[in-house]
């Protein structure tokens, strides 16, 4: 895209306020330009966490952070909640459910993506994803109903009330497991006195032959011994037919009774209306070009996991948070680089290393370009320093995650275990066998008054 | 009673997990009483700081504390999330919405009450009470989504969307307001770079002569005077006639135009099947005697909100907080001496005094039960260090708060404003006005295409 091509920028629509967006808005207010930055939700959320809402850990709103507190002190940045329904990517203008509708000289996508269920009957229907706030919130509920279910009844316990399936061995699925692990370990036994919390069991499906294949082999065996060792079963090789309100069912033909699948198995970028003439790659990833813009689209830029950006290999970068913002901070650069009417830098990612935690007290890190390897304590520290300082740079509730970290070096540990009622419940489909018991509820004899 | 009425004391249930209810298992957990404690929730709820979620100070998880967490230590006492449906009082047995029943050769009920709305009309499908967690979380959302409604259309403001009219001069009423003022004064100016929130309005209205009833007539016109100079109207001799979703009507006829109305008062105990024939005084209250116990049905006992306990005055005591932690208590100790075969001592409830926050800085205590006064900072400092203690008894998110209580010293505050989506929108009547950018979607030409 040639510069003469380039709109005079007078003010930037972001769509989407994860990691990606507030990047992108932070690197412009910087320079006084004008953003409107939309998201369907007023807060900005730290999707690395999402497992210890889900695991009950964190509450809800220590990952959560409003998007309008970020931007208090740039009044240049206009947060506006709203949920985008079509896009113009030609006028560069978006449109919102309400009907709405703002346009920008300079038009980015940073619009995210969703888990992708690859077709699996009954997955999208049943099982829980953890991509958003909600959906952990929507999984840490279940989690909590399904031990007070089993409480209730323990004759649940036959049917899968404590069997939790998580689907896919990358860093969410693991670090999902290695929680649910923790929780059922050292949590749940003193917090449910009548019931045999022992009884739980965790499974995690992956359908290659180990967890974290992007870590090294090394890392392999030391996710897999931690993870035996906190009782995680752990079923390589294995693929998920189907899922249904009461059990997975494997590609082998067996069946898992549970009333709980997680699903940690890779994103999928959803349609949007008016992008059909753009380009996508796979899994419906916007091709954007090394200066982050859409090509054939002038003023219009694609971040963050919706992306799809080439490496120096010719694939795409992965989907994740460090990505997200570096690609939104460069996609500053290259909007201002623009204005000025000079050439926007190639953007490449600079990758600081991987980590995944496996849970209380282990984790595996890579450092840096050449991924320097770190288990146990040592990584588990590297990860909590990473993350806190990460937290801090979208003034998250660092406190809230700093006692968790602290408490989490001791047995002592005494996690942000709440559930929202309103919740529907579990159909165990059992209510029916305590109903002889409603007579008594008029049997009071008159003569028992004194 | 007599203590040959009473059964021996094998399993305590206990219904109702607010603070009688929890002080009453703690006591007789000290003492290793077989108790089953039924909350409709799995969480604890420190109701004196529902305003503050109410204005995004706090988040809901910052008050709330799993009741199996209070509990971990005493394994004789079994937490149930369960909502009881129906009481047997001879049988001793509860019966919940699921069909289980719960029998004790003791039961106390200590199910709280709700919001009275005495008939006005339209005020119980249309205002906003505040006793629960859940109810805080539904206004504070109704809050923030009124700022984002008239960001997004600035016109709305001729229509009430920033006038919030808090019903009730209790402290309720007194600190909801004032915590309103310090957000429109103080937080969303820097958050709303775009909208005039200067025209936010609040309005107080209360049928009496002076907010803050209880209180001496010095404290009545410092709380006036903090509000007014907070920007809060009084309206005081005022009765409200009638809440429809797009106003209020007061006695005079005069109508306020608000999509938020906030009721702060005055609290009724429900009815509750199977409980026809015991005493019920005013406002539906259980009447215990002094032992707590519920004449006519030896080993039942009330505590709380739900009960009316007579003072030496010969008036049942108020429905607070501190009298229903005192209660819960007392009801223990009355339990183990019946138990014990000796005379269960009278309750006596020991004043400490009153106090309520006005807003940042500014609070009223009337300290000990010769109630000697303080106003302003230092009244605010005692406030503060009393809920403190408070919260700590229950263990809830005393580090949120404190971290709260901190910056609510200086004018940088960040409160935790975060809401839910999935909340009903609110309707104005005024989606078409924008109908004609909808054409925008398909208006992209063939040739912009390079």
């Amino acid at each position: 895209m040639s510069s003469t091509d380039a709109p005079t920028t007078e003010r930037v629509v972001i769509v989407g306020g994860g990691f990606a967006g507030v990047a992108c808005a932070q690197g412009l207010a910087e320079h006084g330009v004008e953003v409107t930055l939309i998201d369907r939700n007023t807060y900005h959320q730290f999707q690395p966490l999402l497992y210890q809402v889900a695991t009950a850990q964190l509450a809800p709103s220590d990952i959560m952070r409003p998007l309008r507190g970020l931007f208090r002190k740039h009044p240049s940045v206009a947060v506006k909640e709203a949920e985008v329904t079509a896009v113009d990517p030609v006028a560069r203008t978006v449109r919102t459910a309400e009907g709405e509708t703002f346009t920008g000289d300079v038009l980015v996508l940073a619009t995210g993506a969703r888990a992708a269920f690859f077709g699996v009957a009954g997955a999208e229907e049943h099982a829980f994803p953890l991509y958003t706030a909600r959906d952990a919130e929507r999984l840490r509920n279940r989690v909590l109903q399904l031990f007070e279910d089993a409480d209730l009844e323990p004759a649940r316990l036959d049917r899968g009330a404590l069997t939790f399936v998580v689907v896919g061995g990358g860093p969410t699925g693991v670090e999902t497991a290695g929680a649910l692990a923790d929780l059922v370990n050292d949590v749940m036994p003193e917090r449910y006195h009548d019931l045999d919390v022992h009884r739980a069991r965790i499974v995690l499906v992956d359908g290659g032959d180990t967890v974290l294949r992007p870590f090294s082999s090394k890392a392999h065996d030391y996710a897999a011994e931690v993870l035996a060792h906190k009782g995680v079963r752990l079923e390589l090789g294995a693929s998920v037919e189907e899922v249904t309100p009461e059990k997975v069912v494997l590609g082998d033909g067996s069946e898992i009774a549970t009333r709980c699948v997680v699903w940690a198995g890779g994103l999928s970028v959803p349609p949007l209306d008016g992008t059909d003439d753009i380009a996508r790659g796979r899994g419906g990833r916007i091709g954007a070009g090394q200066d982050l813009s859409v090509p054939g689209f002038p003023g219009v830029y694609a971040i963050g996991d919706v992306a799809g950006v080439e490496g120096p290999d010719g694939r795409p970068y992965p989907q994740l948070g460090s990505v997200a913002m570096q690609a939104g901070r460069a996609a500053a650069t290259s909007i201002l680089a623009t204005r000025a009417g000079v050439a926007a830098p190639a953007f490449r990612y600079h990758d600081k290393g991987i980590m995944a935690m496996i849970g209380k007290g282990a984790a595996v890190a890579e450092i840096g370009a050449h991924h320097h390897e770190l288990h146990g304590t040592i990584a588990y520290s590297a990860w909590l320093g990473v993350h806190a300082w990460l937290m801090n740079t979208t003034r998250a509730r660092v406190d809230a995650f700093i006692s968790w970290a602290w408490d989490s070096f001791s047995r002592s540990r005494s996690p942000a275990i709440i559930d929202a009622p309103d919740q529907p419940r579990i159909d165990w489909g059992d209510e029916d066998q305590t109903d002889d018991a409603a007579a008594a509820d008029d049997a009071r004899p008159e003569g028992a008054q004194p």
